[in-house]
């Protein structure tokens, strides 16, 4: 059964010594008093309901698994679900960033990130229940009307109802245009929906009295394809205007999906049979309202990610420091014991640090995200606002594919290190490689976000936003770049940079002569730009660790610090010199292969 | 359900175009008389059983799993699983490769890894119920008295009894020297064995009427460690001399392993109570006789994800054309249909090609291999069978590792092109990548096949094995390298021939000074070698193929090996600039991270 340490003093490292969240704060009306005591006693509590709720249930929760009753359509989840998610709500932790007009805490978005981080560690298939209700309480909290804020949105606050996203149906995931599910004007403004949606995550369950579910379908008068789509919020219980609850909506699970993982979520095929719903935002113009819970939904997913190579990590360093065999290549390391532990061995240690230098990575550009998210949002100054939002749509695609193959990568390292042990269910380690594969392909294919980032976001504005991520390394490298001691972790970074502008430039000729070399170079790029933000963070981390230790600090997390940052850019960030490579040879081998895929 | 069509042609392709295997078996006289025609119709059946037998239990065996009567210490495997195996017995096709005198068909071990290849694309935990076989024959065949192959090797050969191997405890799987099950002798010459064992595939079935269990045991005098380990083979019925079958033998099935994948393969807790058994080999020399059984399995064990990879591809391949979803980036191609097929976008024919280059490059180094093994083993010149059977150790560790690995890149890339029908258990790709895992770990982890190449079989003899490799490359450059339309495939094999060489000295000069560089470098040096073994395969199958098309020979099979050769070289073999700089970065980055590994 896995352990779990929630990460509080990296979180408070990142937050407090890297980013200085509470400087950022004072800046912003809304978290003027947000002060770091506040942050780190919520966070040390998010710990706490993460390992002491969440966790035991996450191997019990794949083992059992969901099940529907066919004939009421009711789901249950597995044991325990239910009371976790009671606790979950009574504990307040639902309201922890939503607005107080609401019922909210109105904590900063940073902070609720760190807590969702803990909880997926812990338990990503149950987190899902709560996780999926930020995107519709964001949807409509951007997008609704006073009616619906009103009747919604204190529910999604306090968690007594759950929200869902209803976009797939069997014929279209990627291509939403395609979508069938049809939206019958009625009389009294109200619309009924008609149509089928698959692949709906918390789609239907007995947690919470009620769910909300945000559906994209069409009005009849609709263009065609994705510029005639509308999003209406349809509950499972009609709710009357005073907020009581009423008959059932025909909205209801129709099928469960069998899935590789993420067993103990309801994955629903939802049949919607003249469901009662209402209009949120304009008409035709749903694909913008459901961008808002889906970028929260992407940061989410990398969220996700970042959880598991954590989880993953802890457990495989414990195992490798506990288990036995062989011994080390330069000698008898543990001479009272049969066999050294396999800590000793260098391949080992390079599957455990791969996972650390991708958790602690990932932590800081999720950290850093969330930040400029709550800039984005509250910041006082339009311009910062603007700034912030750019750099948020920039990070956006890569903080969810990015982190989620660094999981993939991570998790199966931490499950190798297991030997065959890692194949066993009993050990979870099997487990995380499972829930995390779905993480690379919903709320959008990693393949689309390296589109959604070369094409939109770097080639769409000319690499404007990446100028402005640029200009902040160019500060960092002016900042330390004649302290040599910061050499090695500002050398490469300064390489890469030069390096990507004109990668990036290249692409980006080659790509007005032939679109299909922006396709076969994106995923290659992201994962590039992924490696130039990561040696940015791993720079800022090792740059504090250097001055803390200059002023005599001998907490050894200072030295853990720079040890990971090193094997970083030894053995994690050369990967973007294969990357350039291969995007380099372009797209004729890729195209050119009729034949070959006939 | 996946769909499954053996690849015939490629296999005539490689054994009589590009290795010429009937010329190769004219200075066999074992083989002499076997010739293309019989290969050919052999394969032909064989992949007829395969689709229409094996297959369709693929999806069930993994639904369904095995069950154990914990009373009985019977185990259940998945409905059909007994069947099948009754008809591929009634084939004859367990007796393929084996010696006629016990029985067997007498065909080359290629065409035997070509049958297995096959089946494993069609149903990985059915196959390894045969499979297992095979290790426990060459053991007795290679270290049993004439008493023991009397008795057991018709039996195995005919498949009327299977196999296993009998070596894991719970506390070790790659330290065999800590093994603690005891052999007492008795006054008879039998031993009584006594003990635990895991992970034991297919320990225990209802396939066959015995079960043949080769274990790894200790005397009560043996020296500790690795040079105090014994072979016995314990049937799970013990036999009379004259082969009746007679009581029940104390070797059972404690327990079923719950896994990631493999469910239709039953991977058994053994319990070994005074199970009689009589010692392979001599006292004490186990290792070295189970090692035979050991080598056989990992090439098996690379065998298994090249038919992972295989299958993968092809069902990726069929939903890429059929899929419908958004638009080329260079303009509609299929007008008539709302969106085109997948397969116009860059990165799903990366995806794609991705899968068929690792097993088409796998396929010609499988092939080669086990042609190796044919004449390491039957040759009539001793310096030949010595060269080959050098040329077979080196590749073994390779075969295994990167086979294996390349299965997981693969399977994983084509669940991707299925977006979230991927995780979907009922189109079956999860499962290839689920089943796959294991290869990775079993049999000596991926880790470990590294240590063996680098530690053994290169700097253990300064590299003289790999200089032998190196004259066969040596001898195609000086062939093709003049040949203007070999360049591309000749020249980024020569360069990294040449850079192999030097690459290998370092680590060995490096590795005097201090093992653990031998440590750090093994995993990335053994995917170097991979990729310098493909590239030799690839230029040589791009030979062949421009050689038929230079002839007029119009059938598109030549061009598509062409386009996957030129995939191969620029997208995946780029890895090797990684794999050196990260391996050459050395193992201080490893090593020296007490703080961050604390």
């Amino acid at each position: 059964m896995p352990v779990y340490n929630p990460p509080l003093r990296d979180m408070q490292f990142l937050m407090h010594e890297v980013f200085s969240v509470t400087d950022e704060f004072k800046a912003i009306p809304k978290y003027e008093d947000v002060d770091a005591e506040t942050i780190n006693a919520v966070l040390e509590e998010a710990g706490k309901f993460a390992v002491e709720v969440a966790l035991p249930l996450n191997v019990s929760g794949d083992t059992e698994g969901c099940t529907l009753d066919i004939k009421t359509h009711e789901v249950t989840p597995p044991k325990g679900f239910k009371q976790a998610y009671a606790q979950f709500v009574e504990g307040g932790w639902a309201a922890l960033s939503c607005d107080p007009a609401y019922g909210g805490q109105g904590l900063p978005f940073v902070v609720n990130q760190c807590l969702y981080e803990m909880l997926n560690s812990a338990n990503q298939a149950w987190t899902m229940y709560p996780g999926l209700s930020h995107g519709a309480y964001e949807s409509l909290y951007a997008h609704g009307t006073d009616a619906q804020k009103k009747l919604y949105l204190p529910k999604l606050t306090s968690g007594e109802w759950t929200g869902t996203m209803c976009l797939t149906e069997s014929h279209c995931g990627t291509d939403l245009g395609m979508l069938r599910t049809r939206a019958e004007p009625q009389a009294d403004g109200s619309y009924k929906l008609t149509g089928n949606k698959i692949f709906i995550s918390a789609g239907e369950h007995d947690l919470a009295a009620n769910i909300v579910h945000l559906v994209l379908a069409r009005l009849p008068d609709a263009p065609k394809g994705s510029k005639g789509i509308s999003l209406f919020v349809v509950p499972k219980f009609n709710v009357s205007e005073d907020g009581a609850m009423g008959s059932r909506n025909g909205i209801y699970c129709g099928g469960l999906e069998h899935k590789m993982g993420i067993h103990g979520n309801a994955t629903c095929q939802m049949v919607l049979d003249e469901a009662v719903g209402s209009m949120v935002g304009a008409p035709n113009k749903g694909l913008a309202a459901m961008f808002v819970m889906m970028n929260a939904a992407r940061l989410g997913v990398g969220n996700q990610s970042l959880g598991l190579t954590e989880v993953a990590f802890q457990n495989a360093l414990a195992y490798a420091k506990d288990r036995t065999q062989m011994r080390s290549l330069t000698g008898t390391k543990a001479k009272d014991k049969p066999a050294d532990p396999i800590i000793v061995h260098a391949d080992v240690r390079k599957m455990l640090l791969t996972a650390k230098a991708y958790a602690e990575g990932g932590r800081a550009m999720s950290i850093y995200c969330t930040l400029l998210l709550d800039r984005e949002l509250y910041h006082p100054d339009e311009k910062t606002r603007k700034d912030a939002g750019e750099i948020v749509a920039l990070l956006t695609p890569i903080v969810k594919a990015f982190l989620t193959d660094n999981g993939h990568i991570s998790t199966n390292a931490c499950l190798q290190v297991f030997g065959g042990h890692g194949y066993i269910k009993e050990w979870g380690m099997e487990q995380f490689a499972r829930d995390n594969r779905i993480n690379m392909i919903y709320e959008g294919t990693n393949t689309i976000q390296s589109l959604d980032l070369l094409g939109r976001k770097i080639l769409g504005n000319n690499g404007a936003t990446l100028k402005k991520f640029g200009k902040l390394i160019a500060a960092l490298i002016a900042e330390e770049g004649v302290n040599e001691k910061m050499a090695e972790f500002i050398n490469p970074l300064a390489i890469l940079a030069e390096q990507m502008s004109k990668f990036t430039t290249e692409i980006g000729f080659k790509g007005m002569q032939n679109p299909d070399e922006v396709g076969s170079a994106a995923v290659d790029y992201l994962r590039v730009a992924g490696h130039l933000m990561f040696a940015y963070f791993w720079a800022r981390m090792a740059q504090v660790a250097l001055r803390e230790i200059a002023n005599g600090n001998t907490d050894p997390f200072y030295t853990a610090k720079l040890q990971t940052g090193r094997f970083y850019f030894a053995k994690l960030f050369p990967e973007t010199a294969m990357l350039m490579r291969t995007a380099r040879s372009g797209s004729s081998a890729l195209m050119d292969t009729e034949a070959a895929l006939a």
